[in-house]
Order: structure tokens, then C-alpha cells, then sequence
């Protein structure tokens, strides 16, 4: 009897839940709206029926493995509660976890959102077959997850991964979470935006303004589309996005040394006008990152394959996009029950000899 | 019979050598100077015979569990190459492993010397008990080292943990590693005394400018006691090195959300001089570590220990001093061969499904 686990990706506007088998094939996918106003009882409970109906219909032929839950915000491992989540308002300080093991009756693993992810892309993804790798979601924030040995590097509290808070510039805008330049105010959909309409501020970016002007759902794909037609003004704020993204990969690559950097999120479709920048930067500011860079192949590097027969023998830092969109955060829900956690509780961590 | 393993500490200016049993018992330690000057082949010589010669004086009543050595550099851990080492000289390329393992007939493991430090202090030190922690090590340069399970983490070629090249300014001061504004040129000896030469040539640091003119041996140590004496460009400087400090160890607390981060090397003697600026960087640009930051009581935190009555309830982020001195990279050393390393090989680690 083969076995199967759910996975659920609870976005602040669409509840997304799939039936995957042990290779990663979907059994059944669902797609709801999240009717966040409705309050946080009505999300679980709705949340809750639908897992039922998926567990109930597959556990026929195959085991249950167990149930994953992507949430986006930062959730505190021990207690399962939420601490804190822009997406997802009055969440906050919620017993999440308790909630839905108490309507579900079975046990369930929250992770955050951003480290579902991925792990999604390293077991399905770009970076499939690679154990230890680093992804940067770039959505309405940056949101990161870093995946050692298999497993989501979760820490002491399960708040590791906070990789749209590293530190880009000091001195830089404010940032939600109280600091100031975070990478999330370089390299999300909101700080393109906001740099677009810094640019505009300016006087110096005409068409930018008349885009503006002319469309009221003006977006950061919006400056996408102008970068790629050559608007000099939208191109700048991509290179700006790419050096930013650019420090904070060096540092990475300086600190974990893994084999695979993995770039994701709505931000990433405009790959093509940052990645020049970004990858620039890499090489200037890391060491690492210069002794292990392909050599000459750009391959693995600006595309987003990495041929099976050069990888037995490479050593070397490959950056490349994601490839499941939006369902690695789903496909990563459905890993969690498969494999042990590693990010280790304090009780153990700080146990003394 | 118990077993002991030999840690070496192959320094620029001196060689170290210790038996140390499976309980961090030092049986021996020698320490010599290595005569770089000589060659790299006379430094092997004269450290394998050294190793050699303990061995055998232990190996009567006790099992020798292997022998790890520390080196001030990146080493390339397949080929057991030194890529690069401003403190050895002509030792670029040069297989060392190779070269040690010919003259003792068995294998060793090469570490790099800040990974090691980090390593004894988790396993004797500041962190012992604590199996997930970083270390920064302020010296000549800025060292770094992470463990995560009890094991280095050093990555896909072993070139893990270069915190003293996370960027802290990118328009700061070049640094040796090719990029501008590691944090190696705010926190390690060379730059405090930089930053001292610095302010001198604004004209606004007298005191500063007598105690260079009078003493040929002017250091970061010199700074030091004179911030300890209240003058106040000698105090700015420290602020500085700790704006820097705090800055990095934000980041590290976002990425990792460890329970502990350890501070050694000579400017961190220096501790009271720079430790509130820095703690309170961390507090500005860490919402992981104000999450997770001991509430009140400071213990732990600007003290260099954690009382163990508290341990098994905290789920606290403590920064701390390093407690071992120059011996943490010895004990690191030794320790090597008593685990199993964690950072593995690309081979396995690229191996797809």
C-alpha cells in the first residue's frame, strides 16, 4: 500500500490543498478563497472540512502519511501559535496548531509559508536532488527558507530563514519588522513599486508617470514590462533590486557555502533585468562564491537547468530560479510529514553535557 | 581503554599541539614557533615529527581516535588544498593534507582555525551543551564558524562560515577578500587600529595621536585602554566596531535563530567597550531576536554565563563571550576526529533522485 500525505498552503487570499504521493505525484488539488473578514474560526473550520474530505477519499487505497500546513507568518514551533502575520490579521498570538489537531483530531506540522517553499523546490524543483540549498521568495515581502540535509533549517523557535531581513543598507527605508533596509526593501513587489513611485516623485521618469497615471492597478509588473522595453528609469530600479539581492547572496554564499541558490516568488519573472546586477554583485563581494562559480558555462548560473551529466563532478555555486511557482509552498506542506524535522528544540539544543 | 585524539593549532606565528582525552582532559600540550620563514616543507617536518611523537607517548595506555588540524585559511576540503592564507605564506595550492598524511601514514582532518575555535567552544567552551551555535573570532582578521548538531557546518567545498566577510557597508572600506565593507574591517584588531589612524588624521584625537606618536607598538589594545579611560574618540571607535558587530549578528540571528553566538579573539577582550552598541543593533535589526531575547535579566546576554538552573526552560537568544582563549581552536582540533563531519561532499549532495 503505497502512501500519500496533504499538504496545505494557507495564503491570506487563496486556501490551496493537494493529495501528493511519496514521488511527488498529485493525487488531487483544491483551490479555495480564503475569506480571511469572515474571521480566524470560519478559515479553520473550512480549512479543516476539506482536508477531512481529502484524507477520507485517498485513505481507501494508501496510508496517510501525515499533514502539512504552510502558514504565512512567523510561527513558534514549541506552541504552534502564530507571532506574527501581515497576511493573515487577528492571527496573531493564535493557537493555531491546537485549533486544527482539536477539529482534525491527528496531529499536523505548521511551517512557515517561505521554508515550505523551499522545500518544495528541493524536493521537486530547481534544485531537485539537492539536499542543502537556500530559497528567496520575492512576493509582496522576501521571504526565505533554508534547507540542510534534506530538511527545513527551522532553529531554536522555528523563526529561521528570515532571509528578506537581512541587512541591505542601514540607513535605508523602514522596514515592517522595525529595522531599516532590509532586503524586503529592495527586492519585493511593494519596494518596486515604491521605487517606481519614488522615480515618478523625481520628475525624471516620464514614462513611469504616465503608467502610472494610466493604470490604477499600476503593479511591479507594470515596471517589468517597462524595463523590458528598454525604460531607462524602470531598468535602473531592476539593477537596484539585482545589487541588493545580489549583497545579500554573497553573504550567503560566504556563510552556508551550499551548492544550489534558488530564486522565486512573482518578483522572479523579471528575472532577465535583474540577474546581470545580482549576479555581478555576487561575484564582487564573495570569495566563495568567486572560487566556486562555473568557470565559463554560464549554464546553471543565468538559466535554469543544471544538465544531470555535468553534476556528479561540479563543485560549484549555482543561482537559478525556481520552477514550481506557485505550488512549491504546497508540494514543501506535503514533504513535512515525510522526512524529520532538524531544526531542534531548545530542551535538546541546550541540554548540558 | 579510553581513546585521545591530537589537536593541532597551525598558527602563523606559532605551532601547537595537544593530546586531549574523549572528555576534553588535556594530557599534553607543546607549543613551538613555526618558523615560516623556513618553508612550508620544514613547518610539515617539524609538526609531523611533534604529532608523531605524541602520539606515541599516549598510544601505550590509550586509543588514538584520529588527529585534526587547524589552519589559518580556506581549505578545500576534497582536495585538501589551502586556496588561500594571508598568515602562511607560498601555502596557496600547496597540498597540505596530501603532503601530512605521506609522512604519517594515516589520514588527518584539515579544518580551517576559526571553524575549529568555534567547534571547541560548543564542545568546552561558552557553548558547551549548546549544539547549534556561531562564533566570531576578532583577531588580526575576522574569523567565523558555525556548528549546527554538534558538527561544523562547512558547506559544499568546506569554505563555510566566512562571517568576517558578511558585507556591513558595501561603500566601506576595501577588504582583502576582494569586496568592500566586511565586517572585518570594523571588528578585527587591523581595523580598530585603522580606525584609530583614521581618527587621528581628522586632527580631533589628541590623546590618540600622543599614545601613536609615543608608542612604536601602537595597537587595537592601546584604543582599548584608552576608551577604558574615557576618550572619547577611542570610545567612538568601539561604538563602532560594535555597530558592525550587531549589524552581522542581526543577520546571523534572522538566518539561523541559533540559541547562542559566541564573540572570542583578542578585540574581544575589549567587550565592555563595544558590547551596548552592539546588543542594541542586534535589538534594532533582529525582530527574530527580539522574539526570542532574554526579557530582563541580562544574564547570558552581556555576561559570559548562562546559569544551568535556567537552561531547560530558555528558548532564548544568548551572545556571549568565548571562555577558552586561544585554545578553543586546539580543543576544535582535537575534537574533529571524536565526530562525524556534517557538510558534505557535492558528490552526495548534488546526487539526484
Amino acid at each position: 500500500m503505497g502512501t500519500f500525505a496533504i499538504g496545505v498552503d494557507l495564503g491570506g487570499t487563496n486556501l490551496r490543498i493537494a493529495a501528493v504521493d511519496g514521488n511527488g505525484k498529485v493525487l488531487e488539488k483544491i483551490t479555495t478563497s480564503t475569506e480571511v473578514v469572515r474571521g480566524r474560526d470560519r478559515v479553520i473550520d473550512e480549512m479543516c472540512a476539506a482536508i477531512q474530505q481529502t484524507a477520507v477519499k485517498f485513505r481507501a487505497g494508501r496510508e496517510l502519511a501525515g499533514i502539512g500546513i504552510g502558514v504565512p507568518g512567523i510561527i513558534e514551533m514549541q506552541t504552534g501559535m502564530v507571532r506574527e502575520s501581515p497576511n493573515l490579521p487577528g492571527w496573531q498570538d493564535y493557537p493555531v496548531r491546537e485549533e486544527i489537531e482539536t477539529r482534525l483530531r491527528t496531529t499536523v506540522i505548521l511551517e512557515n509559508d517561505a521554508n515550505a517553499a523551499a522545500l518544495g523546490e528541493s524536493w521537486l524543483g530547481a534544485a531537485a536532488g539537492v539536499e542543502d540549498m537556500c530559497m528567496l521568495t520575492l512576493g509582496t515581502g522576501v521571504g526565505g527558507g533554508v534547507v540542510l540535509n534534506g530538511r527545513v533549517w527551522r532553529g531554536m523557535t522555528g523563526m529561521a530563514g528570515e532571509l528578506g531581513h537581512v541587512n541591505v543598507a542601514p540607513d535605508g527605508p523602514r522596514c515592517n519588522c522595525g529595522s531599516h533596509g532590509c532586503l524586503e526593501q529592495f527586492a519585493s513587489a511593494t519596494a518596486v513599486k515604491r521605487m517606481a513611485v519614488e522615480a515618478v516623485a523625481t520628475g525624471k521618469a516620464p514614462e513611469l508617470a504616465r503608467a502610472m497615471n494610466a493604470d490604477p492597478e499600476f503593479s511591479s509588473k507594470v515596471v517589468h514590462q517597462m524595463a523590458t522595453q528598454g525604460d531607462e528609469p524602470a531598468r535602473e530600479i531592476f539593477r537596484r533590486v539585482g545589487e541588493a539581492l545580489g549583497l545579500v547572496l554573497a553573504d550567503l554564499v560566504n556563510i552556508f557555502n551550499l551548492p544550489m541558490y534558488v530564486i522565486g516568488g512573482g518578483v522572479a519573472s523579471a528575472w532577465d533585468a535583474f540577474a546581470p546586477t545580482m549576479l555581478e554583485k555576487v561575484r564582487a563581494n564573495s570569495f566563495v562564491y568567486r572560487a566556486t562559480a562555473p568557470a565559463e558555462n554560464p549554464r546553471g548560473v543565468q538559466g535554469s537547468s543544471v544538465p544531470d551529466d555535468v553534476l556528479p563532478a561540479r563543485r560549484t555555486t549555482v543561482i537559478t530560479r525556481a520552477l514550481l511557482g506557485s505550488d512549491a509552498g504546497l508540494f514543501g506542506a506535503a514533504r513535512l510529514p515525510m522526512i524529520l524535522s532538524k531544526g531542534r528544540l531548545p530542551e535538546t539544543a541546550l541540554k548540558r553535557a
